[in-house]
């Protein structure tokens, strides 16, 4: 594993070019709003090793389904993240010849910077352009916090040495493609372009979507000698760009100011997305540069006011949790109940879709903790906005009545994921659903969520657990039969534990958010029970399912099994296993993966962490014993999981090596997959560890409880949390937790 | 269902022109000569519904991987049935315009037919091709049964009414593709072409494969007034034609002999396969056509001598009996061990691949019975020279010790399937290779076999097996975990008792082999032991698992079960479905089909067949009593196995009901399918569900054997069968059995 990036509390910082990195780099270096946002590429022309890659929030492709051998059930399109118009663009020649660091004769200095306490993106290189011109780029940019449409760059050109005829173009360019199309179509077509003076705009559409996306620059040059005019300019229906020149001698600049303007079709009509960016540029265009930086900068702060998380004495961990939170944060604001965090968020676009079961287990309890309490609400809400094409998805699988199956990978509602196994049969996904309300409700506070939203889709899920399980003549109980666990390393299991109990439990739940909302809100329950068609007897069929429900279970060993035939495997040990065959994802064949006892992430233990408080001490201590042994951790959720459970079972030392296991997954690139965008979900694990893990946060009786430890290499932690109204400093020292300053027991 | 065609005993005919089907009936007038094949494409240019498709044995192209996930083990590369250049190739004008029956103003009369008897495909057709122009073609072609290199076509075009003035191209096309290339790649290049007079040589290439392709071709044109002389030619590398021009008045015609040699670099080498196809024209050239249609006629009448079935008093079960066994004929010839039986033969190019269980399971006892000793022995042979290929195939997945595992599908030995639940769990398909080899020896005699190839194959499938179970610690047995039987409709089970069963019987039989090898052939033991370096103590680890391997069992139904947990589902019985929702591979999910009880083939009635003289009648009737009616026989291979048994079982009734259900599957196109070509494999199955169902005949002690019945529709039936030299005619009548003539009583 190569360092490539500086250790700073606040920075991350590479500070010479590795041209076999720069995509890792790129996707370490991406920046974003929660509206739009764009990987490090550099702005000027690169043909080294790039993924350029600009996203905007909401805005997909359905691209034909790919499979090798269809399957009843698979839709037959699935919503792609899309790779957007480019706005960085900038081409530059230099006495005629392209800019490009790939082909740099020497680079003297290279430094790029992202500073995680603003979001600002910064590059500084002196490089031989050729052999009697040396020129140095100092760029900056954001995509700012304080106006969700708006990107800038600075970017500074210094002839060091010699002399520069410069040739400039400054664009948007809607000719891009996905890397990642199933069948190489084009997802974009023009829809209008201007070009007027330094000003452009381009609105784009997407095919079959067709989602409207206008983007709007202004590119200001300047000189030593004042404001360069755009000499000529270029203009197709998928391209915009204005044309400058100049002539740079030894020791002289040349400054650019690039304003940027986004909106999609998502929050303007269509008809006047062109119109909308224009003036929304043309009102942009009288600011300063130093103020919308500044505004930037002030939202961010205060970001980090509620969510950070100071580590003292470890900086290398200190440096992966602010770029953790930053990601996050950059991801995902909670302003629009449309959006929600692409597993890649905007680094990337591998994938189809933007959510995975990930969102409600992994995520929400990070925004719900970091942010006010609409935030983590408008994820919820995601959900019940796409109620109606759960209940569809479950229909095209043959389920009836309102049942509602959530999709394993969705942008729009509709299901991503084309594996049988997985997309039919990973339906534990609808149990962390139903379980985020819960975790919302128990958080917040906010009961009256159920009778706005939350019942309606527990309902959908109930319906569907009690039509996806069969009574046993043989086992005289219900059982689930042909599922897949969290545990992707089994397939087509008969009674996968979690799925089992999860399910069961969330029947239970609907049926006491039935009571409690025919109780409490009389005049909501009219409205949804008419509108699902609601009978009471499906309550008494739940109960019924839930109390003859089966669990496997090993009475040798004491504890329930992943599924039945757990005990056929041959139980070894994960550290028995040869180093050089790990990860065994990568060197098993997958029917022998299949066959072996390996656990790729948490399971029956994503069963004792989700509902922990069903269990004593010594039952999670011998699942835990049982299980972890066996786990190999090949999913980058795994770790967070195992991590909360070792610090709750006071097992500190695995506690905090868990933890490390993901902290710096990207800034280390541990799983060679950085290239392809940061693992955006899997931060959220990393402040579970410390928060719910080494600060052994928890609810009780509509309060905060902490049973913390200080990890033996740190010296002292604090964080941030938002509970009911209040921010609370949460500090954990060698002498024990202090809550806002003041020692405490355990309580907040 | 249309019917399409009618019923004569030894001919297919349509006399009717069917557009919408005529995909279906290129398929049902596919010719072949078990070296190359031909679908029943017309000769002349066709813009209507077609599927172009010639084929030449053994010819594949690697066609790269295509799959939604990629699973580790999965072949970057498989074989693909190709389809080969085009011989028949007529492309005419009349009057400027293409002769194109799609755009025919009236077809007057059309008639299609295929003589069983002699494997010729003819047409007649009256239509106007104009308003002022009526034309008739009748054509006539072979792929010659006496000469493996050689296909004749004859073309009459005919003015009956008007004047045509015909220009007349006859070529060879190498510009084909295959409809069904993964990333649309072509897979030929030229190699080299020629066009003298009326003579014409294409070679064309594979690519990767490098296997050359040469056809030569002779076109005679013969007028009123003479023979026609080319008068012009077109030549590139991958195509070849030859121009001709003449005027026709009313009543006159013109009458083209094609004569095709077709050639490939299996046979010859490769730098002389144009030469060698131009000299074996030049002799074909010589000989009167008349003499070549006898002599291919002369061939077919012999191969009816040997395998004829003659059904009275059904004339529709007639025909189709002899439908099929004239494609297994014209498919497999067995004079060559790199050949196989394609599920489609040269009748279409679905399904990556030649060779699947099929061979061993269904199709090896027709060629067995039917032809010389060394047709059956060359499908056996197959497999052995792709042993090492199945060693290395084993590897892929993790086993060692020369541990052998046949690919599901395959050309070369290679795997052409990319489904993991079928690729790397179906792996009962080992099993019927070493069944084959058993089925053969027993119908045979042929022990030296054996010695010869049929130990090796055994060890390597022996080794599998003893590497694929593991111990259970629980049950105190071996298992077999994550595979699929033969009823697909359930992936990734434990414990299938027919692999588990045939696991055991494999390790059994080869231990025992190695016993009779070592004692009777002690020089073959020497090289064959030290070949494949056989530890004795291999034969006593195959045992103890023998011994000691698990079989789920139902105490309550006394019954083997199809895998572990069989019983925790619904086994509502077929007859309770709705037949709205049948075949349930269209209507339903594929979760749906997975979890229900739902059998697609036989699966524990397929061990049941196969080792029916380890088990006693009651035991197979309480099996099919619990099985057949929970099986949708939604596979082709379905029926014929539940026909033997239930005929073993004196169920006349449903032995006669199940063969109907296969007997006529592409004549009356059943599963809507036969578009993409004729089900081969199944063909075998009909064969055997009246030769092992409806006469019952075994091998026991070396002797035939039969145990018949007369089906009520019919009034007689008989068949030929060569048995260790003889060759025996056997009837069935309704007063009993009669062998060559005699009435007796069930042994010959």
């Amino acid at each position: 594993m190569k360092q490539l990036f500086e250790i700073h509390p606040w920075k991350i910082i590479e500070n010479q070019f590795h041209p076999e990195a720069n995509r890792v780099s790129e996707s370490v270096f991406s920046i974003g709003n929660g509206r739009f946002g764009q990987r490090g590429n550099f702005e000027e022309h690169f043909t080294g090793q790039t993924l350029q890659g600009s996203y905007v929030a909401g805005v997909y492709y359905p691209d034909k389904t790919r499979v090798g051998w269809w399957k009843n059930g698979y839709p037959e399109y699935f919503a792609k993240v899309l790779n957007a118009p480019d706005w960085l663009n900038l081409m530059i020649r230099v006495n005629g010849h392209k800019l490009d660091l790939h082909r740099a004769l020497r680079i003297h200095h290279f430094r790029r910077e992202l500073d995680l306490s603003n979001g600002e993106l910064t590059r500084d290189v002196d490089f031989n352009h050729s052999e009697d011109v040396r020129l140095r780029i100092q760029s900056r940019r954001i995509c700012s916090m304080a106006d969700p449409n708006l990107a800038i760059l600075e970017y500074t050109l210094e002839v060091v040495e010699g002399t520069a005829d410069i040739s400039l173009y400054s664009g948007i360019d809607g000719t891009v493609r996905n890397a990642d199309s199933n069948y190489d179509h084009s997802f974009w077509k023009g829809v209008s372009s201007e070009v007027t003076g330094n000003s452009a705009v381009l609105v784009s559409r997407t095919r079959k979507t067709d989602f409207h996306v206008g983007i709007a620059a202004h590119t200001r040059i300047l000189t030593d000698q004042g404001e360069l005019k755009a000499v000529d300019q270029e203009q197709s229906r998928k391209e915009v760009k204005a044309l400058f020149e100049h002539t740079l001698h030894q020791g002289e600049s040349i400054r650019i100011e690039k304003r940027i303007v986004i909106e999609s079709s998502l929050n303007v009509e269509k008809s006047v997305v062109h119109q909308h960016v224009k003036e929304r540029l043309n009102a942009v265009r009288q600011l300063e540069l130093a103020d919308l930086f500044q505004a930037n900068q002030s939202v961010w702060e205060s970001k980090w006011e509620e969510s950070d998380i100071v580590i003292e004495g470890d900086e290398s961990a200190q440096q992966a949790i602010r770029f953790n939170i930053f990601q996050l944060n950059a991801t995902y604001t909670g302003e629009d109940e449309r959006l929600n965090i692409g597993p890649k968020g905007f680094t990337g676009e591998k994938y189809g879709g933007s959510t995975y079961w990930d969102t409600e287990a992994y995520c929400l309890p990070f925004y719900q903790a970091t942010a006010d309490e609409h935030v983590a609400r408008n994820l919820l809400i995601y959900r019940y906005k796409h109620l109606q094409k759960a209940i569809e998805n479950a229909g095209m699988l043959g389920f009836t009545n309102g049942a509602a199956l959530y999709p394993m990978v969705t942008m729009n509602g509709e299901e991503c994921h084309n594996e049988w196994e997985i997309t039919f049969e990973e339906i534990h996904r609808n149990g962390a659903i139903a379980y985020a309300i819960h975790d919302y409700i128990r958080y917040t506070g906010d009961q009256r969520y159920l009778a706005e939203y939350g019942l309606e889709v527990l309902i959908g899920i109930a319906r569907f657990w009690s039509q996806r399980v069969n009574w046993s003549e043989d086992k005289q109980r219900f059982v689930m039969l042909g599922v897949t666990g969290p545990n992707e390393f089994e397939n087509n299991v008969n009674n996968n534990w979690y799925t089992n109990r999860i399910a069961a439990w969330c029947m239970q739940y609907a049926a006491e958010c039935v009571e409690q909302v025919k109780s409490n809100w009389p005049s909501e329950w009219m409205r949804i029970s008419e509108a699902v068609s609601f009978q009471l007897e499906e309550c008494v069929t739940w109960m019924d399912i839930v109390n003859r429900m089966y669990y496997p279970f090993s009475e040798k060993h004491q504890v329930y099994l992943q599924q039945d035939g757990f005990l056929d495997k041959e139980l070894i040990s994960v550290s028995e296993l040869d180093p050089a065959e790990r990860p065994i994802v990568e060197h098993w064949s997958w029917d022998r993966i299949l066959r072996s006892c390996y656990i790729k992430q948490a399971d029956v233990l994503q069963g004792m962490y989700f509902f922990e408080e069903e269990f004593d001490r010594e039952t999670i201590q011998r699942h835990y014993d049982f299980y972890e042994p066996l786990t190999v951790h090949e999913s980058s959720l795994s770790p967070c999981v195992h991590s909360i459970l070792a610090a709750s079972l006071g097992d500190e030392k695995r506690a905090y090596e868990f933890y490390l296991r993901t902290a710096r997954l990207d800034l280390d690139d541990y799983n060679n997959d950085t290239c392809d965008g940061l693992h955006i979900t899997s931060m959220a694990g990393t402040w579970m560890s410390i928060v719910k893990g080494f600060a052994g946060m928890r609810v009780q009786d509509n309060q905060l409880t902490f049973k913390p430890f200080l990890p033996e290499a740190w010296t002292r932690f604090s964080f941030k949390i938002r509970f009911r109204g209040d921010l609370k400093l949460v500090e954990v020292r060698k002498d024990g937790l202090y809550i806002n300053g003041s020692s405490t027991a355990s309580k907040a």
